[in-house]
């Protein structure tokens, strides 16, 4: 009950998660308009855009002219995505000092989904890991996370064994020992919402008994209702670091993206934890405004509760005054 | 993390409190059919409708017509809700045995919101629960349950201590005694969702503390995206029964009922809890089928998460096959 951990902290992915699997386009100036409101909110970290294949990924091919075009705000971290060599290189033209140019080491957890994505197996998985890791080092990017996606199980391969990512985190330490890289973070991603709060608190259970200091963040989709309901879990095995959308952007049932993996959303994450004491440092109201101003960019309902049932300061400020 | 109860019971209070707040007219017929579609799920429990005042609640004006149409199901105990002697009059001349006629004890947690609704004082309120027991024992209608309304917040009243919580439980549990009442259940409502894991943890903690072995049900709206995460804290609390409505119905946001309550989800719940292998008895395809035919009903989307999202049963036996 009071193991909650006394603060968390939201990376924000709707700029880039939330925009990239939208099936219209979306014009640069709204996106940079939305990343500078996301920027008042008291969010410390931002994912902006992918600098990814424009034929596989049309929405992002603008990624170039997004980091071009907004205003950083000072204190808030810029994050982009990359898959390879010539993404980084994009990034790297593009940020002029405007992104955070670091790296991770990324691990399917899912054998299957990983041989459909990258033609790798696990073991084919660590061996790129590695040589990705060698080139950083001679760029001088500092490689300071590493994630797990499918963490808790994959539509192609099922449920994932904590067998198999305790095997992963270990793999993961021995490549960060080989190449003296210091993990500040390690991200689960339960890609294809199979996690329950059970299945949390079992492989975080199993992960904490071993790497007690490690910190760890959740990526949490809301799929199947459960995004929230897991975060709990994570907060209550110490987890103080989520990924989120505003609004619960990428993935919208409502709009026919059926299957669609919408992420847990970031003001009803945020209301949640405030409402139990835990620290934010989010300013609730302008996360909805901001919700509201995706849905308005993105032309269509988003299934964010706060921002259509409200949250309580207010209404706790009007009772005193009555 | 194995606190959880073995199984649990929902009870259906879709064709109740789920229709009663639409705006348009249902037809009876399609009431029915929704009910018999119910009652072939697993479902043990549904409330079917409500014995109130026409004017008041014009949707329920055909309470007699739906309990005289539907077929029972044997073993499935269907319930309606009244509020006045006149009430439970109606619904004795229509129930013809298939309605089961107990009752309980209500009491609201919010002084305030009792005020408003019923121009009573929380003790008017006892006094008023003392005379109802009354007659309805001189009906020979027995009183085996209780329920605390805005258990844990209101929107008139605020946040509700767990002392007048307690209080209420003293209270409740006198008026038993005075009356040989056995209590089966006392419910606690999350009627305006105020509730977080939180505060329902702290309080049914401190009822646990008191009466340990007093079956508790947990109401749950999800107007602010937390009502599937404060199931999970009910669960890690003993709670084994908990009210639902299939498709979330009971409010939806989308159809622009602004600040409408939606319901927690029954095959949300249902879902969540067999991933955890929690045994509901409930056949999720069915209850999704059933959340369809909601959806038809009123016209308009409703939230329900895994009606979208699907479940997994089915997933994994396709990876099997593959």
């Amino acid at each position: 009950m009071s193991d909650f951990p006394k603060s968390i902290r939201i990376l924000e992915e709707g700029p880039r998660e939330g925009f990239q699997i939208e099936p219209g386009s979306i014009p640069t100036a709204r996106k940079i308009e939305f990343i500078e409101a996301l920027s008042e909110t008291g969010l410390e970290q931002i994912t902006i855009a992918s600098f990814v294949n424009p034929k596989r990924v049309p929405g992002m091919a603008d990624a170039d002219a997004i980091v071009a075009g907004f205003r950083p705000k000072p204190g808030v971290k810029y994050r982009a995505l990359w898959l390879n060599e010539q993404g980084f290189e994009r990034a790297r033209a593009a940020s002029q000092g405007k992104l955070t140019l670091d790296s991770k080491i990324s691990i399917y957890a899912s054998e299957r989904f990983s041989l459909r994505n990258n033609n790798r197996t696990t073991a084919q998985e660590f061996e790129y890991a590695r040589s990705v890791v060698r080139r950083y080092k001679e760029y001088g990017v500092p490689v300071n996370r590493a994630s797990v996606s499918s963490a808790f199980g994959c539509n192609f391969q099922g449920d994932i064994p904590i067998a198999t990512i305790l095997a992963i985190f270990q793999q993961i330490f021995e490549i960060a020992q080989e190449n003296d890289l210091v993990l500040e973070e390690i991200s689960l991603s339960d890609t294809m919402a199979w996690a329950t709060p059970l299945s949390i608190k079992r492989t975080l259970g199993a992960i904490r008994d071993k790497y007690p200091e490690m910190r760890l963040n959740l990526h949490l989709h809301d799929t199947r209702g459960l995004g929230l309901a897991n975060a709990v879990a994570g907060l209550e095995m110490g987890v103080d670091m989520f990924d989120a959308c505003v609004g619960g952007l990428g993935g919208c049932p409502f709009a026919g993206h059926k299957g669609a993996a919408g992420n847990v959303c970031t003001e009803d994450l945020a209301f949640m934890c405030e409402e139990m004491g835990i620290d934010t440092g989010l300013d609730l109201d302008k996360l909805i405004a901001c919700a509201r101003l995706a849905e308005d960019i993105v032309g269509h309902p988003l299934p964010g509760s706060v921002m259509k049932g409200g949250g309580l300061k207010r209404l706790r400020e009007s009772i005193q005054l009555a």
